[in-house]
């Protein structure tokens, strides 16, 4: 196991600004698994940069948990890293800790595809409904969703896989692009963004909002201007606001028709979404990026709290801890549109949407992962965007492999990106 | 700053075994904030053995915040630390980042207490209902909690203070026993650490349950039995069940009279609390010692779903944000019986207990802190427990610091308790 401390100066140009996080340097704890034949596996945390040292610590503490093991046992790995009691101390299963555990089942996935010379979502997609739910840790969720509704729920997806893989691979999955609408950006960036954003074909942007309502009512209307009254225009208030906040500020936000709010209030308070939504609607609540674990998700769903289900692919314990929340979601019939952005997390998403058509839920409907257009270079096997949809992945692995060059440039403190500022 | 990664070789005796941690190294991510004018303030995130280099390494993160600061403005500090957007991201307010604000919260308040000469209960409840307000972060709490209705609780207590500063220093502050019922002792070591407890004037103990309904069933008719009728028996599964598995092993142990059921699930189902709360009453829920911060309480308090509070003094982010959690429980009318043990918990807990009694509550009505009979050698000034109660600390401070042998004798790994082993 190799690990790495990787950060990109990105507040330099305040991409990626926001309500709350307004100067992030997005950044990578980074590992790399070496198996004795030859294979490689990668995965990482995101962070936005204090702290990624202590994330890179964190993801070397689960060395013994890996180096020596049969890379295979991908069920049994996850659980026995999610269930270290001391480590477990930490969390349990939230934070600094799970994110490690992410990195790691995530970088074995990305092995295992490889080694099956498959991308990830075929890889995920082939498998039997009994091998699917035997990588799920099911602790906590059967008053929701027990081992025996998983199984059916997979089941009934069965027959037309092969046709939906099929789709994917002319269609693509649908996008939506975060870019235009980062906080720190003029008006005239945001118009020519919007403009571009609908040339190149998505059908849905969004925009940043909550540190100030004048602002945000500008920002609003010159959007719905530019994009018209049929384009969807969501809203991301980045965890800004109290309960009572955030719903007089989004129906202030009202007659510009916003398509979701995303993230209006704690991660944590499913109670407080659930009285959000019902005071905002119709507009839709949608969270997710910061929520962390299958077990807050679960009350999410059951309070009703939540219309659109935006998983993460590194907060949560990776790929098994994703697997439980599509089946969650596909029980609860609210779609999943996955937080990307970041550093590499729009290669790890399209994975998991595109098993979640062929397999899980076996719709596309009211979906959408979303697109952000930055740092994409740096990865050896980059998203395809194209008319504002996700092309399949056809390399194998999870897409999660930065190139060697930018691991190098990129070294926090070493690296000449940082050397030299 | 200086920092220290301290750890006790518990898992050699199963001192602290339960369902979930069968072999904790109890331990301790400590730290020491020294002034130009000579005072010292102690703190520390108590966690159970691998990791505490994370932890003690996340408490390095913070430096920046209190080297050179002026250590007075503790509202300030406080919301700065919690709000520092890029490692705000490593939670968010949960996990490894949040317990050590924790720590650095806490040697804060040590050195302050210090300084003003005072035990901490008795600073914090000499201060003004509006000193205290101002030391509150509301963000998140507003729909259950304004800083008004904040300022009425305290002022409601203003007028007693006196009278129940006096009753304190007279009676203590009633205590209830973990040390008998750890899950790896013997029936004979059981039966009589019960005996032990009685002598000693407690009137509740608690078992450990969750791993072997037989093994409980046995250990609470054995305790039952020698504790009699009219003895308070609360059990403690840690987190061991889900929602419907809790609800039947807790009617199982029913005819054994269990005073409260503790962490029946999930620390992050507030839900699946509720749930079980509402099956099993009359029997009660307690719960707490996990709960990762103030917004997850809220919720617990908002849905019913806890009868009895169990704050811990070092996972939340110290005693700004237990003030806030305090005032929720008066608020709500639910007793806060603090989490203990481990490290220097029943050291912190005390003066929390003590200023929620003259200060916030102003009740001692159903309230107990837990007490667990170790480790306290090690600390400078350790609690004093006399007919099953709390005495009053006197000595200025936060009963925070541990004495320099233990300290360098428990360092990790270098210590000579470790290089022994």
């Amino acid at each position: 196991m190799e690990t790495h401390d990787i950060r990109f100066p990105t507040s330099r140009e305040l991409d990626g600004s926001d309500a709350m996080n307004p100067d992030p340097d997005y950044s990578a704890a980074y590992l790399v698994l070496r198996t004795d034949d030859g294979f490689e596996g990668h995965g990482f945390a995101f962070t936005i940069g204090r702290g990624n040292d202590i994330q890179t610590a964190a993801i070397r503490m689960l060395a013994p948990y890996v180096i020596g093991r049969d890379a295979e046992d991908l069920g049994g790995l996850y659980r026995e890293m999610v269930h270290d009691s001391q480590l477990r101390w930490l969390g349990p299963e939230k934070g600094v800790m799970h994110m490690a555990i992410s990195a790691v089942v995530n970088a074995l996935w990305d092995l295992r595809a490889k080694r099956e010379g498959k991308p990830l979502w075929l890889l995920l997609s082939e498998m039997s409904p009994e091998e699917l739910v035997s990588l799920v840790d099911f602790r906590y969720l059967t008053d929701a969703l027990t081992p025996e509704e998983a199984l059916a729920i997979l089941r009934r997806a069965e027959p037309g896989r092969a046709q939906r893989i099929a789709h994917l691979k002319v269609q693509g999955y649908p996008a939506y692009a975060t870019s235009p609408g980062w906080l720190g950006y003029s008006d005239e960036k945001l118009t020519r963004l919007c403009r571009e954003a609908m040339a190149e074909g998505f059908t849905q942007i969004k925009l940043k909002v909550g540190a100030n309502l004048e602002d945000d009512l500008r920002r609003m209307r010159i959007a719905r201007e530019v994009c018209g009254p049929d384009f969807r225009i969501a809203v991301d208030a980045n965890q800004r606001w109290d309960v009572g906040t955030a719903v007089w500020w989004v129906k202030a936000l009202a007659p510009y028709d916003p398509y979701w709010v995303e993230e209006p209030t704690s991660p944590d308070d499913v109670g407080g979404h659930a009285a959000i939504a019902r005071a905002i609607a119709p507009i839709k609540v949608a969270t997710g990026e910061h929520v962390q674990n299958r077990v807050v998700f679960k009350q999410l769903l059951q309070a009703e709290a939540l219309s659109f289900l935006q998983l993460d692919a590194a907060r949560v314990a990776g790929v098994n801890e994703n697997i439980a929340i599509l089946l969650l979601a596909a029980k609860f019939g609210v779609p999943v549109c996955p937080h990307a952005g970041g550093v590499g997390l729009c290669e790890l998403v399209q994975h998991l949407s595109m098993f979640d058509y062929v397999a899980v839920s076996g719709s596309m409907e009211d979906r959408v992962i979303e697109y952000v257009d930055h740092l994409h270079e740096h990865f050896a096997d980059p998203v395809v965007i194209k008319g504002g949809a996700y092309l399949v992945p056809s390399a194998p692995g999870f897409s999660a492999a930065m190139r060697p060059e930018s691991i190098a440039a990129h070294s926090f403190p070493e690296g000449p990106v940082w050397r030299a500022a």
